[in-house]
């Protein structure tokens, strides 16, 4: 394929911040065609996995005719004309037991007593409900209302066909998936593995989370943010812990998480130095390299996407909340990929809510602003208030304050106190 | 507390239906008071954990004063009356390197490189911003702007103050939380253990889904259906295999389940005999016993809610699709409340899309309907359409065809084709 896109520079020829449909298009233009490999797994296992083969369905569902009410089993033809004041009456030959195949039918003329669920016997073709009939005692009943063939029943096939495709490759196995491969007796199946992520923190200032850090250090809070973040994809993270401000030490860390996953993620140090140094290092993983390095976002800008060969590598920036938002908009996507996913109709990926902005929002034009807010009831208790989380990307308490954040697209200059505004929720 | 509400009969004292909003009232009233044990866990492992207690900062954060900008540290008042024409100028006595503490501050009129990040310097109280400064040469910056005190700073504790409360017992822990109690160097925490569900499927037709059912027998799916849809909660499923419709086996595998677990839940089987037989084992298992047995909500009628001394019990309807409406309705609140989860402001649990509905969808007055929806793209790409998925509750192929559901309330009649209904999405 044809991949002449690539990192936009300036006239300087230094990477440009691009706009955030610019980053997607690029993003989408370099989306990595390779998927991760199959495994077999017992169906009890598979829950939120994605489908590696198309499913068919080996058998019908039903096996046998059933029916769908509690009722009576009769052939439709005797029950035609009845009404309330002329009634059709049939005989009760017997009752068909749950897990039993009825061998015999009815006597011409007569009935069998059935629920929801049970066999249709040989002879009889529709259910009449048991609201449709009146009974004179255990031996006889009137039908009131007339029943067409086929009716309060399922045919053979009718939910599931033999051969039929029932999923496709790239569906993702929801609790009724499993349940339905279940009843069709599919005990074990192949699915995608899980995406590996290798995730590197980089930062002379970090210390492994379990540490006392000594002044002017602080702990390592994104290893652990990143994985998590990563989990809740599907994905499986694996941590490489906290690399120092060196080149060599960097680029040979970053060359073994790249060979023992299908993507890495650099966590940035806030530091200058560090930040150059990410980069170089990305940059020489191998060709095409950066795709774009920074995005008008706010926050989130100093974001970067490569390609090393085809496996996407990100550098993230070191402030959790932005870390969040790049994760959000760009990672999860490459994901998505990586892990064979299909077909959810343009479907939203968050829940979402309706609520009236309490401030206004300022955003700059051309640039694209994600805004923390917390959600609380409306006076009337009937709606949302969405309050603005104030705070820079670097407090850690504006990101657990929040329940959610706003949207602030690079077409506009900001939102109005007032305004109804859609919420995008943390999950 | 004095609960005096029971199962509501009618005047032949034979259970009565009750609408939703009777048995959501019911649902609340009897919800048990007892929640499950805690356990302590390392950090990296409660991703979804429910908090058991309050947690407090033992640290201020940041311990020291930090820059939230790249920029130079100076003091705030030499900056004061700096204008594009009229700038100040400031000697650069050195740079904050990242993870070092600065033990000497600038030189009087002089100022220090420092990035995002990077502690202030003694001496200095606020940050200028990269932006806001003319480089000269490497010794020496002009000063376009004043700074007031504490400018691009982030204050001691200003973050998070030594000894408050961060988060309370109840709260659900999201990746952003692991995030933050890293950076605290909290390494492991209590959190309440997973609450544990015993699963127990009835119904004479039914044989494990691993083996070949002859005819007249199915298999068993709600096993493996519900088992996903407790784990999907955050819940320990425990399945107890199939019972065959027989009272005394029936009654000592529930009196197992219940010893074993927090709560139970009997899948139904469609068989009236088996029905009646649910309800009576439901009933001898301790009072308070059944507080409601049938809701109208369709599909998931035959619902049972009970009470064994302090441990609920569901009967659920042997249909999936019901099975899937009883469980989010009834069973997910009480699994929360068990769980120990607290304060979600009313947030929406499920995901929803505004959509189209293109048929008219009819429901009985008092009744409360559930309508599974197939989601498409409109013509103009803009929206999404809605098109009810029609087929029995029975018919397992209508479960994974819809993306979500329509609720019509109990007041209402039905909803137009044309209208813009919410769509609740299926995870």
């Amino acid at each position: 394929m044809l991949k002449s896109k690539s990192c936009p520079k300036d006239m300087l020829g230094r990477a440009r911040v691009v706009s955030l449909t610019e980053a997607m298009e690029l993003l989408r233009h370099h989306m990595p065609d390779a998927v991760v490999d199959e495994e077999m797994l017992p169906l009890e296992n598979t829950l939120g996995r994605i489908l590696s083969r198309d499913i068919r369905s080996s058998e019908d569902l039903p096996a046998h005719p059933r029916s769908t009410m509690d009722g009576y089993a009769v052939k439709a033809r005797d029950t035609f004309g009845a009404t309330e004041s002329l009634p059709a009456y049939f005989g009760i030959s017997g009752e068909v037991s749950m897990g039993e195949f009825p061998n015999q039918g009815p006597l011409p003329g007569n009935c069998y007593a059935i629920a929801t669920g049970g066999l249709l016997p040989p002879g009889t073709d529709a259910v009449v409900m048991l609201e449709h009939t009146v009974t004179i005692d255990g031996q006889m009943i009137e039908v009131v209302k007339p029943v067409a063939p086929g009716a309060h029943t399922i045919g053979i096939g009718e939910d599931i066909a033999k051969g039929n495709c029932i999923f496709s490759a790239g569906h993702r196995l929801r609790p009724q998936e499993l349940g339905l491969l279940a009843g069709l007796g599919i005990v074990s199946l192949h699915v995608y593995r899980k995406v590996r992520v290798g995730i590197i923190s980089t930062g002379d200032e970090l210390v492994d989370f379990h540490e006392s850090p000594r002044p002017g250090k602080i702990r390592d809070m994104n290893s652990v943010h990143l994985a998590a973040l990563v989990a809740r994809t599907g994905a499986e993270a694996n941590g490489y812990g906290i690399a120092v401000d060196e080149e060599e030490q960097l680029a040979a860390m970053a060359e073994k998480a790249l060979q023992e996953n299908d993507l890495v993620l650099f966590s940035g140090s806030s530091s200058v130095g560090s930040r150059d140094l990410g980069e170089q290092v990305i940059g020489k993983l191998g060709g095409p390299g950066i795709i774009f390095h920074g995005v008008a976002v706010k926050p989130g800008k100093p974001v970067i996407f490569a390609l090393a060969g085809n496996k996407p590598v990100f550098g993230l920036p070191g402030h959790p909340v932005s870390a969040a938002v790049s994760f959000s908009l760009f990672v999860e996507p490459v994901l998505d990929n990586l892990a064979g996913r299909q077909g959810d109709s343009g479907l939203p990926r968050r829940k979402t809510v309706s609520a009236r902005l309490l401030r206004n929002i300022h955003s700059a034009a051309g640039r694209t602003d994600f805004v923390r807010v917390r959600i609380s009831r409306d006076s009337e208790g009937t709606g949302f208030e969405a309050q603005p989380v104030l705070g820079t990307s670097g407090a850690l308490s504006t990101m657990v304050k929040a329940h959610g954040y706003v949207v602030v697209n690079e077409s506009e200059q900001g939102l109005k106190g007032g305004e109804m505004v859609e919420v995008k929720l943390y999950e």
